[in-house]
C-alpha cells in the first residue's frame, strides 16, 4: 500500500495562523505536531510501502522540514506549481506510483483532518484496503452524529449484502438542515470524508474514461521507475498551467462504475474553521479550550477557545469566543462568525496587507 | 514653583500592561510616551524650580530611564521602600522642597492621570499657584461632566466671592448614582482630581497640627539644603516602615483650615481601568479603539478596544470588548467588567504564577 497525502491546500478559515506559506496542514493547530504530521504519524503504523504527499511549491519547503522532523522513512514530496484541486493531484500521484508498482493500492488521504481513535482508522483503513483489490473504487464514508450541513454526503446501498463495503448509489451534495435531518434518520448516508483507496490501475482506468484530457497531459511525463522529485518538477511545471481544476468527486467519483463505501466510525472532523476545534478538543468545565497557552484563568467566562502563542490567558466576561494570538497578529471573533475569518484575509488582500497572508 | 509627582502607584486594573515594575503610569498606555513622561511634559512649560517624582524603589530604575529618555531639566527621584499611600509622599516632598527654599510653593500630580487640554491645564496652574500664595491649601476641581460614581467630590461654596478659587465645604466620597445626579444638577461639586497646590510651610503646618507622627518622623530626617538621593535613601529606608499609611485627602484635607478649590475643565480622566480609555482616546466610526496595533480590521464589531502590541489586530462579530496583548499575556474583557482585572491578578498571585505579575 501506497499512501498519497494531499496536502496543498491554503485554507484561509485560520488565519491569522494559517498563512500562505503554513496553511492549516503545517499549522501546530493543537499545539504540537502540525495536523500534516498528525496524518503523517497516523499512517507509519500501516506499514506503507511509501508516502507522497503533494503539496504546491509555496509550501514545499516547509513541508519537507516537517516531514525530516518526524524521523526517516520513505517518503516523497511533490509540487505542484499551481494548485489544482484534487483530481490533478491523485492522478499524478497515481502515475508516479504505477511506474514503480503498476499493481499497487494507494490511500488517499487529506493532510488537514481531525482523527480521534487512530487505531480504529488503521483497522477501517487495512479493510478498505482489502476490498479494493477487487477494482472497486473504495471511499470511507463517516457515520454522521449530526445534521450537519457543512459536509457532502454518500448514500450507500446498504441492502446489498456486503463485507462492510456497500455499493455507493449516490454523491449528495451539502445538505439543507431539513435534507441533512432526512439523511441522518434515513440511517444509510454518511459524511464524504475525502478518503479513498484504490489500485493505481483503477483509478487510472477512470481518469482516463472520465478526464482524458487530464490522463494525457500526465501520459505526457517521462517516468522511469527511477524518477525522482527534482528532474520530476520542470515536467509537472510544464503541464500544470495547461490542466483544468477538478476535484476527484466530481471528475470522477460520482459516475464512477464501481464505487464502494466502508462506514467509518472513528471521531472525524474536517475541522474546517477555527469552531470546529472545540468539538475535537476537550474543553474544561467551563467549555472553555486553551491551546498553545501558558494558561488560562478564566472569569465568568465560557465557550470560548484560546490559541495563545505560549502565553498566559485571561478571559472575563466574555462567551463564545475565539481568541487568537500570534507573533504578528492577533484575532477575536464570535464563534458563530467563524466562517468569516476568511473575510479577513481577504480584505488583508484588498489593502495590499501582504506580511499578513 | 516645585512640582511633585506621584508616581508611586500598583494599578494592577491595567494587567497584563501594567507589571509590577511597570505599573500604569510607566506603561505606554496610548502607544507612545508613558503617563508619567506625559505628565512630566505637561509641567515643562510651568518652568518649574524642580521636578520631583516619588516612586518606590522597584520601579525607580524605569522611572529614572523614563526620565532621561525626555532630556535633560532638573529633576529628584525620591524612592519610597514601601508604599505608605499619598500623604507620607507629600510630607516627605515638602520637607525635602522646605530644606532648599522654605519659601517654595509646591504643585501635586498624580503620575497616571489623562488630561486633554494641556494648555488650560498649564493656566489653571499657573491660577492655582496664585490663590496659594496667600497660604491656602488649593485643590484643583474638575467640573463634572457626567453623574460618575467613580470618583469623589469637593463641594464649593460658590456664593463666596473670589476670583476664580472658591472655599471648600466638603469633601464627599464616591457616591451612589442617585446622588451623583444630584451632585451634577447642584452646579457647585467638582471631581476630586488629587492635584493640589500650595505653599510648603502651609502644607507642613497642617501635616504637624494633623498628622504629628508622620510630621516628627520626617523631622527626624538629616536634610542639609545640598541632600542628594542617594544620601537620602537610607534613612527614608529608615523611617518608612515604622510610618502609616494615609491618603492626604483623608488625612489633611477634609480637616483642614484653609481650602480653596479651582474649578478646572481640561478633559481630565484619572483612567482607572481599560474601559476608561475609550472616553479618552478618539475611536473610529464603530466606536472602536486600536492603541499600539499595526492595523485594526473590524467585521461587524463595535466598541472595543485594542491594545495591539505592534500587531494586526482583526475583531470580527465582537462588542464592547477588551483586548490587550503583550510579550507574554493575553486578555480579553467585557467592558463592563474592567473593574474585575484586578481580580485576574490575585488569580495569578494566588497560584503563585509571579512572571506575570
Amino acid at each position: 500500500m501506497y499512501v498519497v497525502i494531499l496536502a496543498g491546500g491554503s485554507g484561509t478559515r485560520f488565519w491569522p495562523l494559517s498563512r500562505t506559506k503554513t496553511p492549516k496542514q503545517l499549522m501546530s493547530v493543537f499545539g504540537g505536531r502540525s495536523m500534516l504530521q498528525r496524518t503523517v504519524e497516523r499512517v507509519l503504523p500501516l506499514a506503507p510501502e511509501r508516502i507522497m504527499v503533494v503539496t504546491n511549491s509555496l509550501q514545499a519547503e516547509e513541508t519537507a522540514r516537517q516531514l525530516a522532523d518526524l524521523g526517516s522513512f520513505p517518503v516523497d514530496v511533490i509540487e505542484e506549481p499551481v494548485g489544482r484541486n484534487t483530481a490533478p493531484a491523485i492522478a499524478l500521484a497515481a502515475a508516479l506510483i504505477a511506474s514503480r508498482d503498476p499493481g499497487a493500492t494507494m490511500l488517499v488521504l487529506p493532510a488537514d483532518h481531525y482523527i480521534r481513535n487512530e487505531e480504529e482508522f488503521c483497522r477501517v483503513a487495512a479493510a478498505a484496503c482489502q476490498a479494493a483489490e477487487s477494482g472497486a473504487l473504495v471511499t470511507l464514508g463517516i457515520e454522521p452524529t449530526r445534521p450537519e450541513t457543512g459536509y457532502g454526503y454518500i448514500e450507500a446501498d446498504t441492502a446489498a449484502s456486503g463485507t462492510g463495503a456497500y455499493p455507493v448509489r449516490r454523491f449528495v451534495e451539502k445538505p439543507d438542515a431539513a435534507r441533512a435531518l432526512e439523511f441522518l434518520a434515513a440511517g444509510n448516508f454518511y459524511w464524504n470524508s475525502g478518503m479513498f483507496i484504490w489500485r493505481v490501475d483503477a483509478i487510472r482506468g477512470e481518469l482516463s474514461r472520465q478526464m482524458p484530457e487530464l490522463s494525457a497531459a500526465i501520459d505526457t511525463l517521462q517516468l522511469g521507475a527511477g524518477w525522482d522529485s527534482a528532474s520530476l518538477r520542470p515536467q509537472v511545471e510544464r503541464i500544470y498551467p495547461g490542466i483544468t481544476g477538478e476535484s476527484i468527486d466530481y471528475g470522477v467519483m460520482e459516475r464512477a462504475n464501481n464505487v464502494l463505501v466502508i462506514p467509518a466510525s472513528f471521531g472525524w472532523s474536517d475541522v474546517g474553521s477555527w469552531s470546529a476545534l472545540p468539538e475535537v478538543i476537550e474543553s474544561d468545565s467551563d467549555g472553555n479550550v486553551a491551546i498553545a497557552a501558558r494558561g488560562l484563568i478564566s472569569l465568568g467566562s465560557s465557550g470560548s477557545l484560546v490559541y495563545g502563542n505560549n502565553k498566559m490567558a485571561a478571559l472575563v466576561g466574555v462567551k463564545d469566543l475565539i481568541v487568537v494570538d500570534t507573533p504578528d497578529a492577533i484575532l477575536v471573533c464570535r464563534q458563530d462568525r467563524a466562517q468569516d475569518v476568511k473575510k479577513v484575509v481577504e480584505e488583508l488582500q484588498r489593502n495590499g496587507l501582504t506580511d499578513y497572508l
